[in-house]
């Protein structure tokens, strides 16, 4: 998504240890036109597929997500990270390790919100191990839900959750994939 | 906001402890069409304030937030919370009591998206003892911006965040004030 790779290069910042800071549009403060860009985007791309719930998770995904949840016409469910040990059984739940706050954390969607009648697009901001979209994934299998695919803004395709996941045979689109960047220029390379 | 009160008196759930569950449409699963009617009413009670930035709280508050800020065509900030104790220069923050979980959390935005320039419009779900508004209110205050409002989707009108914060002089407009819920039969009484 050109429009969207411009930003990146206009707006995003390189840091140390593999972090491109882009939350001055994407994830603190929102550039909420370039979401409903990214809405559209998605719709376009899984338009062949019968989806009626985006699923994400808290809370820079939330944003995205009701764009897209927009342009589809379906409702958004977002999955909420929970440090509570003992998890009632009304609830889907899976463990996802944030590399970020170096701790694991459970995640859960109330079984009132995703059940074997979905058809599912899973979106989020970032995808780098893929950790969250894992967990993501492995709830919607919980639920008997369909996983149409997995929608994701940007992925850091030098870290290995992408190429992983489609291994896995999981339909993955992002709109801008990070090959390369360097802390010290500040480029940015990204996938043809 | 006579759609937005239909709905909770339809879907929501009234609990022990003054608690209304909105999840199946405003704060775990989002009916998206809600939404965008939420956002739309904001836009027409602060027609006439000239707003640029639309200001939240992760989680609940962001979707909200998004289409509000669609309604206004500006862009979203939302705060975020920490636990870090020691806080960079380079960020506002507040301490916020949050009752559900019994205890004081750090608020932080970034002050590269907060500053003497904006004129600030609050969303929020839920306001009932006024904590996280009153948290937010401050940030703002402390960035040296111009507060034009707090817009709300659902005011407890039994618990005494709203009134005080009127009292103070601040511009609320809450879409739908509760003022008595009943977990036996399940009746929910608005404000005229």
């Amino acid at each position: 998504m050109e429009l969207l790779k411009e930003r990146i290069r206009k707006d995003g910042i390189v840091k140390d240890g593999n972090v491109l800071k882009v939350d001055s549009f994407l994830n603190h403060q929102i550039d909420v036109k370039l979401l409903e860009e990214i809405g559209k985007e998605f719709k376009r791309r899984f338009a062949d597929c019968d989806i009626n719930k985006i699923l994400t998770i808290e809370a820079s995904g939330i944003g995205i997500a009701v764009e897209v949840a927009r342009a589809f016409g379906v409702p958004v469910v977002f999955a909420k990270k929970s440090k509570t040990k003992n998890i009632a059984g009304e609830v889907w739940t899976s463990k996802v390790m944030s590399y970020t706050h170096g701790r694991e954390f459970d995640i859960i969607v109330s079984k009132d919100f995703l059940g074997k009648n979905d058809k599912v697009l899973i979106v989020d901001d970032f995808l780098a191990n893929g950790a969250a979209l894992e967990g993501l994934i492995s709830l919607v299998k919980d639920a008997g839900a369909e996983l149409c695919g997995c929608g994701i803004v940007i992925e850091k395709g030098f870290q290995p959750g992408g190429d992983s996941l489609r291994n896995k045979g999981v339909r993955l689109e992002s709109l801008a994939i990070v090959d390369a960047m360097d802390p010290e220029t500040g480029e940015i390379t990204f996938r043809e």
